[in-house]
Order: C-alpha cells, then sequence, then structure tokens
C-alpha cells in the first residue's frame, strides 16, 4: 500500500479524544478528596471488546466477572473503583462486582454483560457500597461534563502521575485513533495484562482480530515491564473499538498488521510510563536481550534483569555494577552459553561495553560508566550470540522511596 | 533404638570444636583490614565429602572446579576468600581457582583434586592472585593458632555478624559433632545451595550417603531462604565427614536418618541465620505453607510470600498487609482453590486468623495485629487445605538500608 501512514502519538493527546466515547472520573469518596471512580462509554451500539487478565490464581472478583461478560467479543461500558482492590473477598465480592455492572447498564441502558468492571487498590477489603452506589449514578450522570485527563487521573493508587496517550493511524484506508489510560505503580509484574489498562479505538475490528492482536501486543508491551515482580491480583486491559471512524472493519486479513502496529504503539507508551513512575523510582530502565535461542529464553532474560533488586538498587546508586545483569541472566531459566555474551551499557550519555565473550572489558573507565548510569533512562543491552530472537524489558531502580510507600500502606 | 539421642544445638559452640580438623581465617589483603581468606583442613586421610552447587548458568569458576574435585566422593580441604567472586572471569579465572587449589595441596601436603575452592564478593574481576599465593601460604601456616571464629569471619562480605553452630548427635550409638558456618547475606536464593555453607562432622559417614544427605537437607534449609530472590552465580554447600569419632560407618541402611537428622539441624540453624542478616534486615520472617497437593506446591508458595517485595516491606513497615500474602500464594505456580486457603500471622507476642476459607475475618483487631507483626521473628501460616504436603522457608523484611546497601556496592 502505496503512503499509508505508520502510528504516530498525538503529543499532549487523551483518551478523550477518540471519535464515539463518553466518559468520565468522579470523587465518589471511597478514597479521601481525589477522584477514585471512572467510567468509559461507547455511544455505538456494535462495539468489539476485548481483554487479557491476570494469571494470579487469587483474582479478583471483578476479574472473572469481566472475562465472563467479555467472552461475547462486544461491550459497551468501563466502570472502575480505585481504593479497594475488592480482591479476597469472597462471594459478596464478586455481588458487589456484579451490582456495580448492573447499575452502570442500568444508568447508561445498556445490558448488564456489556459492562467491563474493575477495581484497583487494598486487598482483603469489602467495596463500601453506598459509596460505589451513589458514585456510579453521579459519575454516569455527569458524562457530558468531562474534563481531559480526568479518567486516567481516576484510576490512580499510589501512581505519582496520569498515564495517558494517543495514538493516530491509518487502518484500511481511513485514519483512526487509538486512546489509552493506564494505572501502575505497585505489584507490577503483569503476566497476560498490567495492572490496569483501557484502549479505545475509533477503528471497526472483528471481535476475534481484537482478540488475538490485543494478545499479542500485551505480550511485548504490558508483560515485560516489572516493578517489584509482584504479579496483582487485579490485573486486566480492555480494548474497546466502537467503529466510529467509518474504516472498512478490521479482520485478520485486512489491516491487521496496521491495527497491531497502532495498538502496540499505544500499549507500549503506556507500559513505558508505568515502569518510569513504579513505585518509588527515579530511572526507566530498559533491558534488551538479543539473539536467544528462541523468544521465551529472550523474554526470560529481559525480565530477570528487570526483576532483579540487586541491579535495580545498582540502578539507583548509578553503580555500573555489571556483574548482576549477567547473574540475573544465569538464573533466569534462559539457554545460553555464558562464554559467548556481550553487555552494553547505554543513555544519553554514552555507550560502553563491560563484558565481552564472557570476559570482562579490562580498559573500563569507571567514571565513564558512571555518567552512562547516571541517566533517567539507562539501557542494558545483552548480546548472547546464540540464536535470533530479542526481547525487551521495561523496569524502575529500587529506591528508598519504594521500601517507605509499601512499607505503611494499609495503615 | 532405645535411648538414642536426638541431635542437640550446643550453645555457643563451633566448627573448630570437631575432632580431627584444623583451621584457620587470615587478613589477607585482598579487602582492607579484614579476615578473607580461610581454610578448612581434616588431619583424616579418609574424609568423604559432598557439595550443592548453585543452579545459576553463570558459575563462578571455583564452582565449577570444586564440583569436579568433590565427584570423587572424598575432600581433605577448603580453601574460601572473600572480597572477589572469581566470576565471570573467563579462562583465567579458572586457571586462579586452579592454582588456589595447588597451592593450598602444596601448603597441606595432599593432592590438588582434595581441594575444595571458594570465591565470595563482586562479579567480573580477576583475583588478585599476589596477594591471595600469599595468604594461602599464611593461612595454612598458622592452621595450629587459630581462634574460634576466625573461619566464620573469613568468609564474610556485607554479613553484618559471622554464623557459626555446632550440633552434637548420636549416630549409630556412638556422640559424633557437625560444626557448620556459613555467609549471606545479599544475592540470597539459593537454588541447590546457599551462597557458600561448609559442614564439618567427625562421623564416618560413606560419600553416597552422605551426598543423598545433604542434597535432601539442602533442599529443605537452604534452599527455602531468599534475601532478595537473587540466585548467586558462587553458591555453595559441602560438607566434610572424616570419621575421627571413631563410630560404624554410616551407609544409606545403617545411621542414616540419624545423619540426616544432625545435618538438617547444622543446616538450618545456618539458614536461619543468613535470613535474619539478610542485607538491611530487621526482621526474620518464617512462612509456613500447610496442607499443599505436593511438595512442589508447598515450596513454591513459601518462597514466593518470603521473596515478595511487598510483603517484605509491608513486614519493614510492621503493616499487616496480608493481602499482599494470598497475592504472593496466587502467583507462586503452587495449584490451589482460593476459595479454602486460610491464613495465620504469629509471633512471641500472639496469633491471629485473618483470612478463613478465602474470606477476610471482619473481627479482625488492627491493633492486635500490628503487635503481631511488631517483633523480629515472624511467621505467616497458609493453610491451603488441600492435600497433606507442609513446607517452611525463611526471609527477611525489606528496608532502607537494603538499597543503600545495594545501591553502592561496587564503586
Amino acid at each position: 500500500m502505496v503512503g499509508s501512514l505508520g502510528p504516530r502519538i498525538i503529543e499532549n493527546g487523551g483518551i478523550h479524544q477518540v471519535k464515539g466515547y463518553k466518559m468520565q472520573g468522579y470523587a465518589a469518596g471511597i478514597k479521601r478528596m481525589r477522584k477514585d471512580l471512572s467510567v468509559i462509554f461507547s455511544t455505538e451500539p456494535n462495539t468489539a471488546a476485548a481483554g487479557v487478565f491476570t494469571t494470579n490464581k487469587v483474582r479478583a472478583a471483578p476479574v472473572t466477572l469481566s472475562e465472563e461478560h467479555l467472552a461475547s467479543g462486544y461491550a459497551r461500558a468501563i466502570v472502575c473503583n480505585a481504593g479497594c482492590a475488592n480482591a479476597a473477598t469472597g462471594e459478596q465480592g464478586y455481588r458487589d462486582a456484579v451490582e456495580m455492572a448492573q447499575l452502570t447498564a442500568a444508568c447508561l441502558n445498556v445490558k448488564p454483560e456489556e459492562v467491563v468492571v474493575a477495581s484497583t487498590g487494598v486487598i482483603g477489603r469489602h467495596l463500601p457500597m453506598d459509596i460505589v452506589r451513589e458514585g456510579i449514578k453521579n459519575c454516569v450522570g455527569t458524562l457530558d461534563q468531562s474534563e481531559p485527563g480526568a479518567v486516567a487521573r481516576a484510576m490512580m493508587t499510589t501512581d505519582l502521575v496520569p498515564k495517558e496517550c494517543l495514538v493516530e493511524a491509518e487502518v484500511n484506508g481511513a485514519i483512526v485513533r487509538f486512546g489509552g489510560v493506564a494505572k501502575g505503580s505497585g505489584m507490577i509484574h503483569p503476566n497476560m495484562a498490567t495492572m490496569l489498562g483501557w484502549v479505545v479505538t475509533d477503528a471497526a475490528v472483528e471481535p476475534e482480530a481484537l482478540r488475538m492482536a490485543l494478545r499479542e501486543v500485551a505480550n511485548r508491551t504490558f508483560n515485560m515491564i516489572s516493578v517489584d515482580g509482584d504479579t496483582s491480583t487485579n490485573d486486566m486491559c480492555v480494548v474497546l473499538a466502537n467503529g466510529a471512524a467509518g474504516n472498512p472493519v478490521v479482520t485478520r486479513k485486512r489491516g491487521y498488521q496496521q491495527l497491531k502496529d497502532a495498538l502496540y504503539l499505544v500499549c507500549e507508551t503506556l507500559a513505558k510510563k508505568i515502569a518510569r513512575d513504579g513505585e518509588g523510582a527515579t530511572t526507566l530502565l530498559e533491558v534488551r536481550i538479543e539473539n536467544a535461542r528462541s523468544a521465551e529464553d529472550a523474554r526470560l532474560a529481559a525480565r530477570a534483569v528487570t526483576k532483579s533488586p540487586l541491579v535495580k538498587s545498582a540502578v539507583f546508586g548509578r553503580d555500573p555494577n555489571w556483574g548482576r545483569i549477567i547473574a540475573a541472566v544465569g538464573y533466569s531459566g534462559c539457554e545460553f552459553d555464558p562464554a559467548k555474551i556481550d553487555v552494553q551499557m547505554k543513555s544519553a550519555a554514552g555507550a560502553a561495553w563491560v563484558l565481552k565473550a564472557g570476559e570482562p572489558c579490562e580498559t573500563l573507565d569507571k567514571d565513564g560508566l558512571r555518567r552512562i548510569v547516571d541517566k533517567d533512562h539507562v539501557i542494558f543491552v545483552v548480546d548472547l550470540h546464540d540464536g535470533e530472537h530479542d526481547a525487551t524489558a521495561w523496569g524502575c531502580d529500587l529506591t528508598y522511596d519504594y521500601v517507605k510507600i509499601n512499607a505503611d500502606y494499609t495503615t
């Protein structure tokens, strides 16, 4: 296709700028003095939907319910609260999630099965349903008065900044938009989805194509970030595609790669925002594994390095302690030959090889290495010289503030 | 057998109180102003030996060499340096490890293959062999003047306290002793062995029985501790059994259980000392998984909880945030039914159930829970009600000091 536009980020754009959606974030009172409840609503009756969900065996009630609702391939709305995860809450928790879907559906005049429900916050407490009921009514009642950024802010727990992006792309000859929001920022080591991420697009997409694209993209983006190695009970990423852009519908055979490229750009952007805003983080850590024997080997190694408390502490201290990088690759489960491995450290300050064919580069300039690591985005490249598969993972440093934030969360 | 004595700890006892061993710890100058080199020597020509080693694919040179030497089932000496791990050091690193064995063997008048070599410290640097050579000669030359505790101190890196214990037991009708020393205290998530642990006994044991007993015991002790989830490149645990006690030799059929019980007591004691002295730790965290479907399920779950940065931070903050415990069990890979799970918190201050059959105990007294968690040894019991297998793991809290120690280690 000549002249097809690749997807591009629209700077300072937001999820509210996608055609055919209304949304609102509201301060219901679950958290003190902060937006804590949000609703996203597609005005188009025929909205395809897909989701990926946590693999944690202890699943929050809304995760179970939302997976059931999304089995149809269609949904019209997402309702989400912060301040309480509604996880480890037994049968009452499930009834509460069902009621959130029913009430949202009634307010929006759709079916309960068309509503995705999500919760985030403390595990093991029941939802304050009086506040939630009132909040849902008020949130839906003010859908037309929403300000930009309200939904992203209403998802935040310990996040310091809202995470949002807007992507424009050509899909099947039409210009379509993808808006995304997400929350981090602790208990982040997603497996099949991030904590919570919503993507809405005005592209028309067949449900099956949407589902496959989301799964492929989530595996390379949200599932490649780690803040602390803890996989949450509430992870969920959902994409809605309402067709308001009027493009010929995307199927596995028509426009699928364009869809996936655009979705990838949204999800990678949000994933990096989550890693950079990890609890207490000062640095975005990017780990690229090159030339592994398999894609799974590359993924295992990349994730092990971003998850290692020793690597993360060293990055916080601007200490180029690369021995910890190869130790993490070594215990990751990745197959490789230690005698072939190269390691490079990179940042805006420069690049340097520290290990070549398994031996330390003796000419290392310690001060130069420190300058490379002393940046807010540090990249470690590990070349295994053992195959053709690459993977990239993102994480952050381990800081005093991570400990501080998590030492006293519930009390 | 009537009147058989179970193994017992001898308070304030040390590894030097086992018959037929000489040992010394020496300040060679690899680290500044500290003991950093040690030698343990069995005076008995027929000393059985067994070892377990790291599963990290990046193995330090001394690990590879020592495994080769221990294949025979016999060894006479252990030489160990701190301050440099001799890992990721290529062929030069292997030659240096060989030379350590050769030199130690020459000084002791034994064969190089009878010497176990170990190193601990920074990864990716070559050993300062001039200092090491001189140190080995001086260490062996002063074997007769060793003071108690010297070997345990000469293994320390970031350890705050030396780790040592002495156990007495009846084996095959004779009273025998087991002395153990170990080092922690970061990069601790052993897999087939702890960082470094040496056990010497004057019991006579067949090599095959010794090997099997060590493997079984290490799996339930050293392999069940975690400080930070990082499996080291240098993990190694070795046991020597020289027969100086004169007992009828232990075989798989004669005295094996007595041997294993005594070895277990030594290794569990050392393992708990390592966990309690984890980098920056203020609390020993013990996690007991009960009634799992398989032993492996129980182990996975116990280790996941002790490894979770969120659980560890909460323990540091004396925050009884038990939701994080079940989240960790949930992502551990352990099979269980979330609707059956019970969770109890225990310490010297009391005990309380926080979750029963998957639902929070609504009558929880938050201040009471805080008092339970506010102790230097905290126990979490998770009853899965799903089988008959138990496992216990030990870890420690995640503190500001862990970050501090590891933010600036090599520079």
